[in-house]
Order: structure tokens, then sequence, then C-alpha cells
């Protein structure tokens, strides 16, 4: 008889934790072998860089997630789990779950990501909306497409006004392609479909406390999706720090925006990783973690993604984003394959920038992949087929496709419905809160 | 200058109410013209005959729902509200809103169709879960897919085996449709996914008060989908009315199922416009119609749809499917295009049936129209290229066909996500409740 199979607990089944379960594909049969137990409080796994697109009416949500035991389907030695993670107690070498129960691991993995935040101001979450959920993204979704239906309906022409202003708080990726989408949603798609208001007067304003758009991109494509977005019709206030969201809108200073709708691209604060095991961790929460991904004093637990910060050989950490958390989730994966068959200890983990890439509009997006940059038509089409290639499966990548094609050609995008909350013959308000 | 336009003011954007407004297409041109004004409570017009496959996790909500603005765009003289109709003032020829404000017509049309209902046991709807909305649609697939997730997690025999069994109350076309397929989800896509449980050992009842399952179809093609489902697994139970659903399950007499998910196709209500026009009704609440649809005593209010009842020379009723509503919008049309024109009134609506088509599973189907009878592979087919047919716009019709396309050749059902309600951090709970 082989001796109990070593027991790796992941949690998190983002890009980072899909990553270490990937890369373990295989250990279960060497040796004593590997069993895992893959645990997330969804049931899916996101493809969370085009999560804008669920929000913007482009993209349906199954088109871009997938039930994550359905991903590990042919892996016997996976068990999937869908449950809450409320802690950690290192000395036991369990995790405890939302039920009280306890789960038992040799090697634990946190991914377990990072949610928006709001620089100590938490009491603007009701106003301004943040992206990293599909819920998040429904919600987005409907607020929108009720501030244009309200408009139509609104005879008082300031709170009108106020209804088609749009304000998206910070330029990074997020925030760009946010407020790209929505101007193009109220240039292009929405004008011929209603009566008495001009959706093309629909105000998009982009803030931003930096002095550029997509700040960790080279200048010159900075500035190119500044114009391009000005193009677009987007205003882009450029180092202008919001200081106070109400159902109003947003304050800068002294200026007061009327403004509906405020969605949230600006700060991040990592998942309660650091928390759980009383180490550690930067401004944002981020668990500072060991040079091969340990968490400080804690060997046999590994945390990856953006619940962590690992600064680079030259000091920059590495950033969140999902080639990041994949790397390191494969490292991951090889640090514990070389443990269980006793090789030599991996290098140091070292992050390798594959590039950047970022939508701005139709046929407009940024290149920047080292000395390359690209930007306009065939980076917008490089793009696509980028983004069509991570997808997972032939069916996503058709549909997407489909889609795609559809607001291309013909303006109109597919998933424009205002839905939410349980059922049982509540309606969904007609007017916007 | 010509007169002012007649005012139509048509509510429900259902299959009945588009077709009242694709029925006046053009009219606006005529004479003093007409303008539209077009109302529903939600922003889109809804595919129902599919809606349960939403439910069941093998199409996506924007596949089979459209935005009535978009439908309409190309009509500048009809204006979509989203609103909802609260009454109607039939004196002062108005309807009144939920804002409080008041909306005149010169003809109204309702068309706001039904809902699902208990036959007097309203305490049921909890624990019942009915399927007329998208928000049902979802909430059904949730309940469904977070049973089997609390089912992995179970240790109590008798309550796993609770959260395994799937009560269908009402073997219509949406009853056998919502058993065939959950029957082939747990039996044909999850097995590979679970390690604690057999998903093929899922109970599937479908209980019917009457004799035969599809009780509007010949008796071989009732006969043909019964056995169907119980080869596909399902427990047929015919002539056994359900007395009582709480939490733990039904009860049929003294007869006690234990079942964490019941879904209700057993009856519906018609929606409210008897009681806005204080008007005869039969007993779902069905508004008693002249034969030219028009409301009794209110020669400008029409009604049409679930909404109404009518009954053919034969004195059988109209069905409440989808083909009896497009037939008696497009009739009104008429009625309203010949009274502005000043022709001769038309003859009395008479609702043509062109035909039952219901899938029961793969490769599984009943058809029959007029004589013509046809079940099995063949069947299927028909059923599905005459329902993709039957969607709105191509792009729609590509991806549907994608994704019937998966579940045929891989058993892949591609909207297996369990989400919901609004963002901000809360989670869906784990358990069923």
């Amino acid at each position: 008889m082989p001796s109990e199979p070593h027991h790796v607990v992941v949690v998190g089944g983002g890009f980072g934790g899909l990553s270490v379960v990937k890369g373990l594909a295989g250990a279960a049969k060497k040796g004593a072998g590997v069993r895992i137990t893959f645990v997330d409080r969804r049931n899916h796994h996101l493809f969370q860089p085009l999560l804008y697109q669920v929000a913007t009416a482009s993209l349906a949500t199954s088109e871009i997630a997938w039930p994550i035991r359905n991903l590990v389907r042919d892996r016997p030695e996976v068990t999937t789990l869908l449950a809450t993670v409320t802690g950690v107690d290192a000395a036991a070498h369990t995790v405890s779950l939302e039920d009280g129960s306890t789960l038992a691991y040799d090697t634990l993995v946190l991914a377990t990501g990072a949610r928006h935040a709001y620089f100590g101001h938490d009491e603007w979450e009701p106003f301004a909306l943040g992206l990293k959920t599909i819920e998040d993204a429904t919600t987005i979704r409907r607020r929108m497409l009720l501030a244009f239906e309200a408009a139509e309906r609104e005879a008082d022409p300031a709170v009108q006004a106020a209804l088609l202003t749009f304000v998206i708080v910070g330029a990074g990726p997020t925030g760009v392609e946010l407020a790209g989408t929505i101007a193009e949603l109220a240039r292009d798609t929405l004008p011929p479909e209603f009566r008495n208001i001009d959706t093309t007067g629909a105000r998009v304003l982009l803030i931003e406390a930096g002095a550029r758009v997509l700040g960790g991109y080279p200048d010159d494509l900075s500035d190119y999706a500044r114009r391009s977005l000005e193009r677009l019709g987007v205003e882009v206030r450029l180092g202008q720090a919001v200081t106070d969201v109400t159902a109003e809108g947003v304050a800068l200073g002294d200026e007061r925006l009327a403004a509906r709708t405020i969605l949230w691209a600006a700060g991040v604060r990592a998942s309660p990783a650091a928390e759980w095991l009383q180490a550690p961790a930067d401004r944002a929460g981020r668990l500072l973690v060991e040079p091969d991904l340990t968490a400080p004093g804690h060997p046999d637990i590994f945390a990856i993604g953006d619940t962590v910060s690992i600064a680079g050989p030259d000091g920059k950490p590495a950033p969140g984003i999902a080639p990041a958390a994949k790397q390191q989730g494969f490292y991951v994966a090889d640090v514990i394959r070389r443990r269980l068959s006793r090789r030599p200890a991996a290098a140091p983990f070292r992050y390798q920038h594959q590039g950047s890439l970022a939508q701005i509009g139709k046929k407009r997006a940024v290149i920047a992949l080292g000395d390359f940059k690209l930007r306009g038509a065939l980076a917008w089409w490089l793009w696509g087929i980028a983004h069509i290639y991570f997808l997972i499966g032939v069916r996503s990548r058709l549909n997407v496709a489909i889609n795609w094609l559809w607001i291309h050609a013909r303006n109109q995008r597919s998933a424009r419905l205002i839905t939410q909350g349980s059922s049982g013959g509540k309606l969904p308000p007609p007017k916007v809160p």
C-alpha cells in the first residue's frame, strides 16, 4: 500500500488558483501522489479582462465564465468545493469554512484575489460601483441602462443631464475600457432607439488623479489613448482627485459634477489572506511573500496573485494582472512538485512581463510588448485575437467572435438586458435609485 | 396641417403586444397617421418557449431576450417606455403609471400576460418556483445547481437524497421540457464533475393531476413522451395532485416526498387587465373579450394573449401559447387600421391552430400539426430548426445553434453559472435555503 497522497488545498479559482491546479496535472500518478481540493466561494472561473464587456452589454456572462468543476472534470484527483474560507489555522494545518467545518491540508495555496477599495471611504461604495464579479458587472449594466431609460422619461432638464452623465474614476485599463465603451454605446448603438433624448449628448467623464491615462504604458501610447478617448467624446480629467461621492454625483475639490452613474476603477484591496495568517502586508492589504511565494514563517502555505505583493529584481512589484497570477500559479505548482520528488528547490520567482494590451474603442487599442509598441486598428485586431485565444473552449470563442462581429458591423450590443434580483413578482424599479 | 395622429398605447412587449406594433407598420404614413407608445415594465421582449433552457443552464439570457426599443428602432412613430401600468381609467381614456403620472390614449391594447399561480395556495410560492421571467429562470438555475453543490458537501444521507430530488409539478410542455432537461443534466453533463455524489442517482419526479403528460397532444404522442421521460429516468406520476408544498418537499395526499428543489409548471393567473376594467373574467382571471377582442363595453380597449379568454367557434378557448398571442396581435392591428381608414369591420377573430411542438430530451420530441404527427429524432431536429427560425436576429440564431451543438456533441451546457443578487461583497449562500 502506498502512503496517503499529499493533500494540496487551493483556495480561489481565478487565474492563479487554476494555474496551480493545471501545473499539478500528472503529479497524482508519481510517488505517493497528490490529491487536490479546489475551493472557491463561486462556482465559476471568470475571465476578468473582459468583464467590462459584460458591464457594458457587449457580452453575456456565460461567454466569459465557466463552472470550475467543469474545467477539472478530467482530473479525478481534484475535488471541487463550493465553499467560503473564513480563516486559516496554520498551527493545525486547517482552513475553516463558512459552515464551521474545517479542511485539513498538507500544502495550502491562497489565491483569493482582491476587491475594489475606496481609500478609506467605504461610504462611497453604494454610489461608486466597482467591477470584480459577475454581479458587479450586471449591476453596472442595469444601472447604466436604467439611467438612459429614466432620462427618456424625465421632464426636469437638470435631472435628465445628471442621468446622462457617467463618471468613471480611475484611468487604468479598466477605466479606459469602460469609458470608451460607454461612449460608443451612447454614440453608436443607442441613438436610433430613443425619442425624447439625444443619447449622443451623454457626458462620459474619466477622472484620474495621476498625470496620464494608462499609467503603466509608455508615454506615447498613453497620449494616444487619451486622444482616442477624447475623439469618442470622453472628457478626460487628469491630475484631479475625487474628494467626495454621493447619490447626486462626485466632488473634485470645489467642483461638483452631477452624475447618477459613477463607476469605480481606482483602487483595490487584497482579500484577507494576510489577516488570516497575521503576516505583514502592504498598504493595500497584500501579503508580503517570500521569494518562493510562501508566506513568511509558513513554508507549507503559498500565496499568489492579487492577494500578494512581490517585488521583482528591479524592485518593482509584479502587476495585478492575469499573466502575473498565472506565472505565480505555475511556479508554485513547480515548487510543490520539486518538494514531493525531493528535487532541489526552484530559483526564486521572477515575473516575466509579456506585454500590455488595452482596448479603447472600435479599431482603437494599444499594445506594448517590451520595445515593440503598436496602436490603432491593427492593435485592435491583435487585441481581439489575443483575447479570443485566451478564452476557454471553442464554444465561448465562437460566441464571443459572433458578438464582436455584430458590434463591429451593426453597432448592436447583444446583452442589453435590465435584469437582476430574485424572482417572485418583484419588478426592477423603473427609476434609477 | 393634418390633425393629430391617432395615439395607440400598447401595454406589454410579449408576443401579443409586439405583433400589434408590427401589424401597425406603415399606418403612420396614411391619413392623419398613428403614433404608438409601447409600454413594458421590463426592457426586453422574451422568447418564452425557450426560457426553460435558461433555467436548465443550456442558454444564456441574452440569447432569448432582446431590448424592446431595439426591436422598434426603425419606427420613428413608436416611443418605447419602461414603465409599470397600475390601472386604466376608461372614462378619461388614460392609463396610470407607477410614478403617479398618466398616459392618454385614443386606442389601448392590453397585452399584459400571466404569472404562474398556485390554485389559492400562495404560501407555496417561496418553495415551488415558477418560470415566467428571466429572473425566474436564473433563480431556478441557481437553486438547481446549488442543490448539486450542497449534496456534494452533505454528510447526512437523508438530506443528500432530498437535495438530489427534483420535483416538477405539472406535465404540460414546460413541465415535460424541464423534467427531461434536468434528467439529462444529471445523467449526461454532471457525472464526471462530482467526486462525492453520483449525479446519475438524482431523482426527477414529474407530477401531473391529469391522466396524461402533454394533455393537449394526441394520445399516442402523450404516451411516447411519457415513455421517453421514463427512459431518461424521470418518475412520471399521473393522476396525482400535490396537496402541500413546504421547504422540505411536497405532499401527495398521504405520501410525502422529501425534495429541496420544486418547480411549478401547473397553473397561471392572468395579469389584472380584467380588474383594471372591472370587467367579467374566468376563474384564472382572464378577461372575457368580445369576438373582435375588445373589452366588453369598451370599443377602444383591446386585450389579447394570456390575459384574455376567447372561445373559438368550437367553444374551445384559444391556448396560452405564442402563436395565439401573435395572431390576436395582428388581428387587433388590422381592426385598428380598418377603423382609421373607415373600412368595414373585420370578421370576428378566429384562432388557427398551427401545431404543437415539445422537446423531451436529446433526439426526442413530439410534433402534432393537424393530422400530421411526428416523434423521435426527426421531430427533434424539426423542433430545433423551428425554434431557431423564430428567434430574432442572425446573432441570436448563431449563438443558440452553437450552444445546442455543444450540448448535442459534448454534453456541455454553457450557462452553468450560479449568480444572482446585487453586488457589494455579498456572496451567494453556499447552501440551498
